[in-house]
């Protein structure tokens, strides 16, 4: 089985391939995780392709024809997309629904969560406290296929997964839509269960290893921590998530 | 590199082995893993070897003579000792020295939490909040090397592990030092918030197949459950842990 990278998992399956296949898929709104071009493509079609794939703000790799051979048998004509697992949701149509059905929205934001594992946990934890979208940023994130579907013990299949160009116009559409921000790390001064968290809510968590990026930080209303004791103070992020969760069910429903 | 069994991590290092050495290490008091036995081992220092075996409770596999060759390049006699990363505490010392401090005893039990991730996630976690002790049985349990070690971020090393022979005397044990005993689980009625974790508290866990053994539910004094919303109701046992000491941590620093 040709594997590209450990973070994504390719199957024959999920392959579209040849430069018209990739843009009539594009073109049908299928969600495709990502793009693999040909390096220096050429062609009649590749400017159409290019403008296609920037349009639709799609993730592209430019990789070595050897790659793209190993993909796929057959004539790739240079472009392989691969078809997400997961229907990406837009954000708007999420909060706007939640609002609808009368619930609090409770959505959650990954920066930079890049570990597949902690990704699927994180989503299965989130599927399972009523979180109404995960937001992540379409770069510095993990994969939602594969091994983070794996963990996540199908609850990416279940969770609308909201994937963004942009995380910090995310957060502003978050707010200007009536929810909070809460940024939740370590060097925050408040305490988590100190904040209200049972009005409309966003929270953020960083990834492993920069966390939350200082512009992102800028743009919350909250900055939260978790109360530790003992040796070591590094909670895992998905462990961390489950207590943030855990928190926001607590004030909602005691 | 020889491996026995993928939860233990087996190096040159932590082996000892010849039927004397690993008599008098276990003499010496060293924390030993477990030990590998030829099967039906004879000669003049077996039974000497089986009664050590059984009076330090140390846990025994019995094991084709091939696969201790493999293990070691020597005369090992059919006697294989695995030497332990983590040093075991005896249960009565962790309580005493705990109430000694004027520390309110805070001690998680593992009811077969074999799966080496979890058990290292968990560890890491506890080391975090302030966990006095982590109690696992010597059997159903994962091991502490290796994988866990890894995962648990060294917290391991940090966090007092206690190996008991039997789960139920040491619940025992714990009520009779004045704990209250929490077991949380899917199927319980009260919610964990509604829960006094204030006191001297001791809280069992499930593994990942069977949960908490029957004869231990029994013991508890109060049967908790975590509140969950959502499309799915399985949280990861490293996740929920999380949750409940986030709550005692809440409940004890509020």
């Amino acid at each position: 089985m040709p594997s590209f990278s450990k973070k994504t998992s390719i199957t024959r399956k999920n392959l579209i391939f040849g430069s018209r296949a990739v843009m009539e898929t594009i073109l049908a709104g299928k969600t495709i995780e990502k793009i693999f071009l040909q390096r220096a493509l050429k062609g009649p079609r590749s400017k159409e392709l290019y403008d296609l794939i920037a349009a639709h703000e799609i993730p592209l790799k430019h990789v070595p024809i050897e790659k793209l051979n190993r993909l796929v048998h057959g004539n790739h004509q240079g472009a392989v997309a691969v078809l997400s697992p997961v229907e990406f949701a837009p954000l708007e149509v999420i909060i706007q629904t939640t609002f609808e059905k009368g619930k609090v929205p409770l959505i959650l934001v990954l920066d930079g969560v890049t570990d597949v594992h902690n990704f699927g946990a994180i989503a299965r934890t989130a599927a399972c406290m009523g979180v109404d979208a995960l937001v992540v940023p379409m770069h510095r994130s993990a994969s939602v296929a594969g091994a983070a579907m794996k963990t996540s013990a199908g609850a990416l299949a279940l969770l609308p997964v909201c994937r963004v160009a942009s995380l910090k116009v995310a957060l502003q559409y978050l707010q200007e839509s009536g929810l909070l921000l809460f940024a939740c790390h370590e060097k925050a001064t408040q305490t988590l269960y100190k904040s209200d968290l049972s009005l409309p809510t966003a929270i953020i968590l960083g990834g492993e290893d920069v966390g939350i990026a200082v512009e992102h930080l800028k743009l919350t209303d909250y900055q939260v921590k978790i109360p530790m004791q003992g040796p070591i103070a590094s909670l895992n992020v998905s462990v961390a998530t489950g207590m943030v969760l855990y928190e926001v069910l607590r004030q909602r429903f005691l």
